[in-house]
């Protein structure tokens, strides 16, 4: 059984990761959100490719909750000292990832290409493709004004409401080399317990890719993010509160409209699965714990499609 | 008194650190060559400039003798794992204020300007001047061909014989803003310890700044690198032996021809003053061992003024 998933960041790679545990690395593919791609001084970041690249290689913080384990902050420090761009935390190690992508990508090397040569070097085998090669940013519009990403997500910390989000270049970029086909060929389809708005939304904002999944053969599966209404890290719970008008299953499901056939949301849940529709509920606890508790998960999301 | 002291790297740096000693920071101002400049995983690296600053900032590493004091290497050691550019050695603290220069050059700045601001956030109030804001590249001609200066110093460990020195873009390099009124205002111009070809021709190459040396109302004195014949490190007393011919101080008076009013040259080349014209010879303790030494070698060129 093959499976291609769609991801964000931090819980969509350790979901990603029990995955790989659970089908085998040659037998997934990703497909990874490039709209909070970010330029801090002067450096291409790609947090959630590289949060699916360090989960993907074991070299995630799994404490922290973000970044490699093991990093050291020299460069950080002496950018504070030298009056530098210090607002989005780059860890030493973390930055010769950014300063190899960047010379590449300068030097006219399409992301998916960088991408596959990082994970290669880092031992990944699994197929991690970033949703597009163009440049695709994600905007928010909110109370204060809109704000690219990241300067809303990690400089204002997600503190103001959202009151829409938006997709710069979303019109012309093209699916990256790999991803329709990935999509095509897999048994099973898979949404990771990533914010709808902000991590997968961008991901299917490429043309081509919605359509993909709308058109799909195959079952596609969506884990929710969600646990009681709240999210475990982040702003979902609020975005899905205001923009969807609740937060509850339906209104996750609610956000992939036409395009999934199962939502597995937490056994917390499980006395609220009104208004699901065509939807089957797959009810498993989503807290994903150890690598225990991801591999149960995974199983969970694909038990949905053999059962 | 008032001095401007033209400068290469590391030597260059030393004394350069033992000048404001005496000197006082308010009335010293460096010229620092920028021919070795590179450009390294897409940032732009300033040796020299690097050097200097790190040596009037008190963070240079006196033991290894070049780069920060208390550096790690974390970046370093990461980019050899995902294969990128590694030859040449950046620190994790280093690393930090190539980004920040390499930001602010992309966005326009001139590097004097960059190099100012750094001098400032690092608490230096000696004035350091890049010799041009213009590229300017040393080439050197070897037996196995042309290289690209860093190529051949650091990639080849300047172990290929030079021929000649070439610098890219001298013909359109223009002074940086304040060197010329630097050179004007000085009561005293000095040549640091430096490398003659390679770390002073560079700085001598962009018009106008000779021009300057050989049109002062005022002494110039330089200190010769080598002793004994010896350069205490790097390849100019090989350099000075296939160049000028030979290693006395003559010859190394010869690289400044018409340029200097005085050489220091330690008590070891005291028996080999033949041949030096014009040039006065100043003996000296030239090998700057610590703090004292390096006083004591500025006060002796600044003596050659008053004496």
């Amino acid at each position: 059984m093959t499976v291609a998933v769609l991801s964000g960041g931090v819980g969509g790679a350790r979901f990603v990761r029990g995955l790989v545990e659970v089908v085998g690395a040659a037998d997934t593919g990703v497909i990874g959100n490039v709209g909070d791609d970010v330029d801090v001084l002067g450096l291409h970041v790609s947090p959630d490719l590289d949060s699916l690249l360090y989960a993907l290689a074991g070299l995630a913080d799994d404490e922290r909750g973000w970044g490699r384990a093991g990093e050291t902050w020299s460069t950080l420090a002496t950018l504070r000292e030298l009056g530098g761009e210090a607002w989005f935390a780059l860890g030493d190690h973390d930055l010769a990832l950014h300063l190899v992508r960047t010379q590449a990508l300068r030097a006219g090397e399409p992301l998916s290409s960088v991408t596959s040569r990082l994970a290669a070097a880092l031992g990944v085998e699994t197929r991690l493709l970033p949703a597009t090669d163009d440049r695709l940013r994600t905007w928010v519009d909110t109370p204060a004004g809109p704000f690219a990403f990241q300067e809303w997500f990690v400089a204002r910390g997600h503190r103001d409401s959202v009151d829409g989000v938006r997709f710069e270049g979303a019109k012309e970029a093209l699916p990256a080399p790999g991803t329709l086909e990935l999509l095509a060929g897999a048994d099973v389809l898979l949404l990771a317990p990533s914010n709808p708005y902000i991590s997968i939304a961008p991901i299917l904002a490429v043309r081509g890719l919605r359509g993909a999944l709308a058109a799909r053969s195959v079952p596609c599966v969506a884990v929710s993010p969600l646990i009681s209404g709240r999210a475990v890290k982040g702003p979902a719970d609020r975005m899905l509160e205001r923009l969807a008008g609740g937060t509850s299953p339906r209104h996750v499901a609610a956000c992939y409209e036409g395009l999934i056939d199962a939502l597995v949301v937490d056994e917390a849940d499980a006395g609220d699965l009104d208004g699901l529709g065509d939807v089957r509920p797959i009810v498993a606890q989503t807290l994903m714990r150890d690598a225990d508790a991801r591999r149960r998960l995974a199983e969970a999301a694909l038990g949905a499609v053999v059962a």
